[in-house]
């Protein structure tokens, strides 16, 4: 399977979600704005090659001379592209430093939703897994294919960028098609019923795509979107140990079917009025309600979220959670006032805890012989 | 896919390795000889039932009393068995913890060869990711069926073990069956080619499993074998900046074919003694050579080793490498000798450090009715 690298929007959004994520943000190191263009051409040319299932580089892992390092690094010789996306996204202090500096002559086109997040209730963010001058999201059906990505663009990136935080997942929790079928997270709920797909042309469009003319200041975004980046570690073990009512109360739906408890299939529309035992069938505090469009001034978010296991934690348990990605138009209308009620309300928020955050601009498509951004710098 | 749980030997040693790995090691918290053995007996239950690709509990993740929590933890559902295989192991602190305590009336029984393994150069363990006091090897074709054995067997461990350190592997590095192609480690080279295949029977049994008689203390370890794990970093960002010659050089392989430096094709056995411009072709240091088994007194590991990365390490690079598995009859002999032998003369050491460390002893196949372990408690 193959993705086109280049076209009208960047891939790896509303492509239909592959199983495998390997996600990295980076700081530059240098100064100069010039080495900055340099590297995003050099990105460009290479994830140009290896989601079309090339080397990173023209001369590649094995065939060059013996007296050179290779431009490749090897370990996905014999693997085909993967379905490998590639996705590159800008964060604010690469307009304006932690210091204010703007170091690339970028700051007077910062888009204006462009800023650390604010803090919410339940973050207990690590800087180490937090913020970053540039991200790269590299999905792929095999995840050596995503690791190889990631590791060539840090190679390639090598004195002018370093490796601030990465991530891996291993499995997606989110449609991003009406294709596929809606996977679990780790709490065991179908996640992503809501989502939306790409053939929703029309929501893609409202919520997802930044649309000309709608930041002055950065029109070279449009086209582009905002990547919400939320490492989210679920308390599992203690939510293993609450009753399964309790589950399906928190979240809304059954456990089994993905239905909301207000009845029908999956997919089919919640009715927050209907009336239970006490109060509404789907509670005051449910998930599903609390970021429902109808209770959020119609916002919808696109996510590709992915499952992740780092290892254990100082409890004894396991180091598990979500990966959260959202990519919406505006993060002012589509995701900050939204995580602010899930934070404050919502029922599910006791068994979670988030301990990365990032957000970035994700410059619009690459046209024939474009590098990534070059909108911004042009 | 589904692989057999019960029978003379354990699943997930000469099982055709599988792509993915959740590797977790426990420390017992109970002293209690009668809760380690109840542990023991629901683990094998559950793992039985798991490996048959049914929820950990009879129950199951959405069948039972809304008031009470699942006996399955729900993210597998309609996930198939994924050709999943769950091996166990016991470490040298069940028999006699670090105060020397025999905490299970075990002391009498543990194994010869089973000591924390010494120090090797090379060696800069962190704690909180070697040793422990019982191992699970989850392997499968899903990443989600994987987690979810470990997961549902830690739930199932609560307030008898906690997680000690877990760790996930992406990609296999070995082949344990003649009928799979040799995968690539991050070193960009085949691995695993010299590997012991299940269809070697005779090298099998010479070399992986522990023969009745062995170790006269441990007759119940007979049909069992040794787990040895190591998490080896590797300095990637080093290893790239190397030149093709000098990575074949340090291999002894080429990068291209896997093949030896001396020639032929993949499975070619090298040929130490031809001549090079300068000292012999695969040269006196070159890792093919120190760990073949014509300099190791004969001695082969049957070896299942997955890739990983684990997010950033502070250098600006990826925490990435090879989490070594490998099953010997006798780690004295088929592994602490040939680890000293690598970590003081093999050139490909200058790129590695190794992190984490542990042994187990794998106690012989399950029975019909039998928990796993059950000759060492009998």
């Amino acid at each position: 399977m193959e993705y086109a690298f280049r076209g009208a929007h960047q891939a790896g959004i509303t492509t239909p979600a592959q199983d495998r994520l390997h996600f990295a943000a980076f700081d530059v190191t240098t100064d100069s704005r010039d080495e900055l263009i340099a590297l995003l051409t050099a990105w460009t040319a290479a994830a140009d090659r290896m989601t079309r299932g090339l080397p990173a580089g023209e001369i590649g892992p094995t065939q060059g001379s013996i007296n050179l390092p290779p431009d490749d690094t090897g370990e996905a010789i014999g693997l085909d592209a993967g379905g490998l996306t590639i996705t590159f996204g800008f964060g604010p202090t690469l307009f304006r430093d932690d210091d204010g500096k703007d170091r690339f002559g970028l700051a007077d086109r910062q888009p204006k939703a462009l800023r650390t997040l604010p803090h919410f209730p339940a973050d207990v963010l690590d800087p180490d897994k937090s913020y970053g001058d540039l991200c790269v999201q590299a999905c792929a059906d095999d995840p050596q294919v995503a690791v190889h990505a990631i590791r060539n663009l840090a190679r390639i990136g090598f004195g002018t960028v370093a490796v601030r935080w990465s991530q891996l997942g291993f499995g997606r929790t989110s449609t991003t098609s009406t294709a596929q079928s809606t996977p679990r997270n780790l709490f065991g709920f179908k996640d992503g019923t809501a989502n939306i797909k790409s053939q929703e042309k029309k929501d893609v469009e409202k919520h997802v795509w930044v649309a000309p003319g709608a930041d002055a200041q950065a029109d070279w975004l449009a086209g582009g979107s905002y990547l919400v980046a939320r490492r989210i570690n679920m308390h599992i073990e203690i939510w293993d140990r609450q009753s399964l009512g309790d589950q399906e109360d928190f979240i809304g739906r059954t456990k089994d079917t993905g239905a909301p408890l207000s009845g029908g299939t999956e997919f089919t529309e919640p009715d927050f009025d209907m009336p239970g035992s006490t109060g509404p069938v789907i509670a005051e505090d449910a998930h599903v309600r609390l970021v429902h469009p109808d209770f959020n001034n119609g916002a919808r978010m696109l996510r590709r979220g992915y499952n992740f296991v780092d290892g254990s934690n100082p409890l004894g348990g396991l180091d598990a959670g979500l990966f959260f990605i959202a990519y919406v138009t505006d993060p002012d209308t589509h995701f900050i006032p939204i995580q602010n009620t899930m934070a404050k309300h919502d029922a599910m928020m006791e068994y979670l805890k988030v301990t990365g955050s990032a957000l970035f601009a994700v410059p619009p498509g690459i046209g024939p012989g474009e590098y990534v951004g070059q909108s911004l710098f042009a």
